[in-house]
């Protein structure tokens, strides 16, 4: 096992452990982000209570989950809903789906290797005396049968969901279907599985058009992966190697990052043929041919990320160590999350400088409330009451990656003017307390359209 | 058992079952919602392949889960969205958290009721023929006990997040933890849990202020409900009789939806004391202390909200049955789903009138990616390439609660000229090509802030 600091050498400040299972099949990832310096929970809490486990040497060998603080939670939302858009909105025809996450059925694709079963049940079964063990076996493996079973992708839900959803198109094709979520993955064992938080595009066209619609959503993925980055390069694509394609599968591509440690795929994209939509639809060929086809059953395309890595990627992305010269000729080291502004979980932090603090505060939470009806996630660093200097302030926000720090004053309530710091900059500037929220609204939708 | 139709007279349009489990503590919904007229699925669809039963009688005795299509999809996709912002974007300090859905604690909340195993364990343990039945019976138990098991509800997961947060807020009260999402609810003995989405707020304060803020939230949480109602009255809000509350609970408030068929509670709020928040951490009071609080450890509000029935109770609310004169002295019904701007799945549907088609088209892809780009979803209505009348396309968006419908023709390529006509009004406005987005923003964000 390796573990692998994001950055050995400040290791208070924002660390990222790794842990590497030996097969790399289905892995997992124990993810710790804290800045306990400033006291964030920046992104991803440790989950030690997800598999009881003393020391963290042990935790590669079980399936690790990662759950959430607040700032990292925003990250993941805001991540999410530009996946969403970018798919959904594009001119493409794709709509949203909404499958269940566990199901009766024992199908295809590992859907019936995750069982949820009930305790009582179990009970009941066990308490029986009289049955002898054969009986006891039989009834057991019954139970586990009859038992409800957990996704472990959105495939089988949207081949299942291909029917319905020709009355949408009127049988035309090319459509796809998106699907965001938790699915689950089996544990290689240990009995502890893990929960990743996928995207999926199952994409359906006609046969001949398969291969041209594998380019057009890799090139698409990788456009959208790239457009967050600060540095761009570290996103690549490549095709599968045969050897390691999936079973339906004729062609596969991944979206790869390049951790520091490594390169691992973001999102995968396969070209599936038409095997599997049949198989789900017991090869009742009438019922799945489109307009489009000639007659044929659709090909599909499916492109499936793990969007908990995509949440790394881009934190490992946007960490930036900078020198900085100190007035006192001190060689400091800035450490700034330069998340893309539409990702950054805070936009804006509003804090107050010298003055009288009962009506400095009324204007902040005067603000706060218009940059929340403007959607602007802002940070009430106003309401702390422990003294800190502007500088630790700062440092503080850079490390969240807070786009913009606000600091109202004395100032602001003679002459409505107001303190603006950049966090890619570093820059000053003083605006008038009128102009600040579209400043920042102007700032963010040119950031994303661009 | 009852099957209640939304619309009896309209069985093809719109229809709603519903079956009643006859305990009602975890009462569970079959919801069917076709139009299969105008051939969308408008929001649930059938999901017997979750309990494969013959008979829709037997539903009533399983498990049901709801399973959305592209519009039903959009509308809860919607209506979470509005939730979210409501809670998290309140003056109050309310922080958004992801926590897993699955874990290895056996604790309280019957969070132990429902365990995910893998077949392959038990498969290899019912293997072993060395076994004696008593040894088999422990093995299985231990097995049973070692698995992970799935959250019925947030409450645990926020309860476990206190601490870590304290960072986060400087130990200060009051304070939130919000998170939506899946949650499994047993079955009452047939073996097959239901999925549902469920919204929590876990609110901590300090003990003596615990029942006004049950009262803010409950004010809070009835007026966010009726801003989107077209009948406001048919939310209301009732105190939970004491012989139904809760074990920790000193009080409780139902928000309740008048539905046809009877009330049904959309959202819970309990004041739940620190019981739970204390057992949690196991008794470690100072861990818990708070400065607002006096040294003592802080009481819990909890707000849970299904979100599966606040979609039904919109779309039962939305749903209007309009008698309409015709010219031919004809009275006809048009059913119309008012579903508030903010909520409607689509907001805008794009056709051609008269004209050449290719050029026709062209100006449509045009506007739709101006649509797309405003996050203004839009209904693609001219890639329809089968004939169908204004009249009929106007029932079918209305049945769909598309707000308004824009008619490209040959004189929008002359004059730059279009039609738009309400679903609210049926009236048919003219407007310029280029004014029509920000007539739909405007109009979407006075109805979002009224």
């Amino acid at each position: 096992m390796r573990i692998h600091y994001f950055n050995r050498q400040s290791l208070d400040l924002l660390r990222i452990m790794l842990s590497y299972p030996v097969r790399n099949v289905l892995s997992r990832r124990l993810c710790v982000l804290k800045t306990s310096q400033c006291r964030i929970i920046l992104a991803l809490q440790h989950t030690k209570r997800q598999c009881s486990t003393s020391s963290s040497e042990d935790l590669d060998k079980l399936g690790i989950s990662c759950s959430y603080g607040p700032l990292g939670m925003e990250l993941r939302r805001n991540l999410l809903d530009q996946w969403w858009h970018s798919v959904t909105r594009s001119t493409a025809q794709v709509f949203g789906i909404n499958t269940l996450s566990s199901s009766k059925d024992t199908a295809t694709g590992g859907r019936g290797q995750l069982r949820i079963v009930e305790t009582e049940n179990v009970k009941r079964l066990l308490e029986q005396q009289e049955l002898s063990k054969e009986q006891l076996i039989q009834n057991i493996q019954s139970l586990i049968q009859r038992s409800t079973s957990l996704r472990t992708n959105f495939l089988q839900g949207a081949l299942e969901q291909f029917v319905p959803s020709l009355e949408l198109v009127n049988r035309k094709l090319p459509f796809g279907l998106a699907e965001t979520g938790l699915c689950f993955q089996p544990s290689d064992g240990s009995g502890c599985p893990a929960e990743v938080t996928q995207t999926s595009l199952v994409w359906f066209c006609s046969p001949r058009t398969s291969s041209q619609w594998l380019d057009h959503w890799t090139r698409h993925r990788l456009k959208w992966w790239r457009k967050f980055a600060l540095s761009p390069s570290d996103f690549s694509s490549r095709e599968v190697p045969e050897e390691e394609r999936e079973e339906a599968a004729s062609r596969g591509v991944r979206i790869i990052y390049s951790f520091p440690w490594g390169e691992e795929p973001l999102e995968t994209l396969w070209s599936r043929g038409n095997t599997e939509l049949l198989q789900t639809h017991k090869d009742v060929r009438s019922k799945l041919q489109c307009r489009d086809s000639r007659k044929s059953v659709p090909h599909v395309v499916s492109v499936t990320g793990n969007m908990d890595r995509g949440v790394l990627a881009f934190l490992s992305n946007s960490l930036q160590h900078l020198k900085k010269e100190e007035s006192k000729q001190k060689l400091l080291q800035r450490k700034v999350l330069k998340l893309h502004p539409v990702l950054a979980p805070v936009k804006v932090a509003l804090d107050i400088g010298r003055g009288a603090t009962v009506e400095l505060r009324q204007v902040c939470e005067g603000l706060l409330q218009e940059f929340m009806e403007a959607k602007i996630s802002a940070w009430p660093g106003y309401l702390e009451t422990l003294p800190v200097s502007m500088e630790q302030l700062n440092a503080k926000y850079d490390e969240m990656g807070v786009l913009f720090t606000v600091v109202i004053s004395e100032n602001t309530l003679e002459s409505g003017l107001l303190q603006v710091r950049s966090r890619d900059t570093t820059i000053k500037e003083t605006k008038h307390i009128s102009e600040i929220k579209n400043f920042l609204s102007r700032y963010i939708s040119a950031a994303d359209n661009s």
